[in-house]
């Protein structure tokens, strides 16, 4: 039985889906229904009315968050459908819990009309802590996440953009130090100008790359100053003066690839002509743009990454969007802010020069190494360290950066508490 | 400490609020994160997609309700805002696990307008089995109502207005059963024109009252043909060709006073001028429009229901909602008809004559009787039969009316299923 039957039989194995949702209080008798329901409820919903701050007190709004899609980019799988994207959607609520203990639900919003969408997740503000947008299309997620962040003040967080950036980003500072190379001196081709893309290509950017030296491309090839055809405002911002029309053009002496593309795109050819120990970001899922196995037989001095869990260096959001929440969540900040995201790459590129503990080596036969190094870049979900090192440092940049309503005074009790969770 | 500051107690003792989402599939290694998110999860998404009803099968889709309130008549406290009446929301929610296993998530939309409320809900459709609509004032909420059942096709219910209305009605069966009277005889005046009040009496001529015998009164007075002011479509059709026009006039005779309107509204006098036995549904909250003391001192043939736990008869919704969505969900009902309703109060109103268990009695020391009569004319909450008799009553008038996209062929199997949950 391969990963979709058995994935099939998981699902649907009693109770049908991923999550239940269970009692926190006591209801076993009328006196507790008294404090839970009427008549006793009453008062929080007084005391909330007059300062809504308090709903973080006596409601679960601070530890919940929606996982909210509209199914128009689901997976590779394209415009399936509110309704088709629902077991993913579940699959990522569930994924908060069991790594963050952060409580979520999934919505999924039966419409294809950004502006609809945008409206939607505002009313529903009050229900949450944060919000996770999900496989909504480019460039519409562009537009959904940014009136949502504008509009309202709880974290909104499209996980296709920055989760893999952020991981992506963590490895890239990892490479580049035992590169002995400034990212600012990089040549970066970027391939893929969907979500992903474009928010990988702004968070190098954001760290330092030097904008002149960054080229990003989409199936019809170099996204240059003047290109009239398949543009959008989002890939505008990234456009180039170059001549360089095509991925063989762009990747001659190029530093760094990155790939959120499509299976077998970087040719030998095209490796070949990088520049010395290049760096292969190479992260189509499932099939990346070129295995681990061919890179290295063509040339052995490159660092390849993938978003695959059966290589070394998987790019997985997961390291990164349950903890990034739970810091934000704990801190009750207004959004997840540039600085937030920054920390958190610089965090796990910080933990991934840290000793590995046993239990953690035993989880992940796939990777080849856990010493620092090229077949170790990143660390490995599961990694129970994640919890207390990502949330301490989403939490910390919050602060720092001014949109913690509620920020933390004692750091090393905050930590104790995740580490104990 | 009332009951009040009780409840703020256990709302905010950690975690703060009334629920917690779990998993309920291993997620404790790679393996299981391919299966339950990327790549496994692709399949059902696929298997979805081909066909919608499998969203039955993959996920927790028909197992879970949202209940969804724009918090605009919270409890007896009015138009207190989406984000205070979460307390509420939330609490209802762990009712429908508690008494009925169906997982239940709060949602708080932030709109007074009817029309954005509607648009919401039905845009949010594919997430969830049900929707319990909550708290939304009237007359907005019978449209909102109306509409989204239109629109939608998965059961909608809005339970100030049914839930009430069945256990009321299932009180009303009894107690003419009692009084050897059919309904059609009955003379009811109806005081309130909420919600609840337009609800109990569309239920009670459905059931086969005469509305030439029904009186309604809002805070106006009688609801008569050719009123104009403070009138509403829904109002209107429970006009009533006649002379009386105060509560005064119009209790005169009657049978049957039901009452969701305000504390000791039902005066002495009036209560001197019913009919014989009169049946008295006082079921303003949390005060009563008489209490059962007061009305037995002034006669002692009449019959006495109202709210609250502390007095024998309650009326209280948690006896029907969570096990008529119990029923709805297991038969994939398109739908909440009335034949369902009815079958509710019907199945109240006989579960009351059977003997009761000890285990019951113990939990009610407010009921002084629990011999089918004047002082236990409904069922009491947390009597543990309900989850069988309810369910499957509903459950069966959905198959048998028609709305059942999934109907039980072996129903002894499944009450055995509902005994053993």
């Amino acid at each position: 039985m391969d990963v979709f039957q058995e994935s099939l039989k998981y699902h649907a194995a009693e109770p049908a889906g991923k999550f239940s949702v269970e009692p926190t209080k006591p209801m076993n008798s009328q006196k507790d229904l008294s404090l839970a329901y009427s008549p006793g409820v009453a008062q929080p919903c007084l005391e909330i009315n007059k300062d809504p701050a308090k709903a973080y007190e006596y409601t679960n709004k601070g530890n919940l968050v929606a996982v909210i899609s509209n199914g128009t980019a689901v997976l590779g799988l394209g415009n399936i459908g509110a309704l088709a994207s629902k077991p993913v959607m579940e699959g990522k609520a569930v994924l908060f819990k069991k790594f963050a203990k952060v409580n979520a639900i999934d919505l999924e919003v039966d419409t294809t009309d950004p502006e609809e969408l945008i409206r939607t997740v505002k009313l529903l503000e009050p229900s949450f802590g944060g919000v996770n947008l999900e496989d909504i299309k480019g460039p519409d997620c562009f537009r959904v996440e940014e009136e949502c962040k504008k509009q309202m003040n709880i974290p909104v967080f499209h996980d296709d953009q920055h989760g893999t950036a952020i991981i992506c980003l963590a490895g890239i500072i990892n490479v580049l130090e035992i590169k002995q190379m400034k990212i600012q001196d990089a040549k970066i081709v970027m391939v893929g100008a969907g979500a992903a893309g474009i928010a990988c290509m702004e968070m190098v950017k954001n760290y330092g790359a030097d904008p002149k030296k960054c080229f990003m491309l989409d199936t019809r090839g170099v996204i240059y100053k003047g290109r009239a055809a398949g543009m959008n405002e989002y890939k505008a911002r990234h456009a180039i003066e170059t001549e360089a029309r095509t991925l063989e053009d762009a990747i001659k002496g190029a530093d760094i690839f990155i790939g959120v593309s499509s299976p077998e795109l970087l040719t030998n050819e095209m490796l070949l002509s990088m520049n010395e120990k290049p760096v292969i970001f190479a992260m189509a899922n499932p099939n990346p743009e070129i295995t681990p196995d061919r890179a290295h037989s063509v040339r052995d001095d490159c660092f390849v990454a993938t978003g695959r869990s059966d290589y070394p260096n998987q790019i997985n959001n997961v390291m990164c969007f349950p903890f990034l929440f739970r810091g934000a969540l704990d801190v009750r900040a207004t959004e997840i802010n540039e600085a937030m995201k920054i920390a958190c790459a610089d965090a796990l590129a910080k933990l991934a020069k840290e000793p590995v503990p046993e239990s953690v080596k035993a989880a992940f036969p796939a990777e080849k190494s856990f010493e620092f190094g090229r077949e170790y870049l990143v660390p490995t979900p599961f990694d129970p360290r994640l919890l207390t090192v990502i949330s301490s440092a989403a939490a910390k940049a919050a602060c720092e950066s001014g949109v913690a309503r509620s920020p933390i005074s004692d750091w090393t009790a905050y930590e104790k508490r995740l580490q104990s969770m």
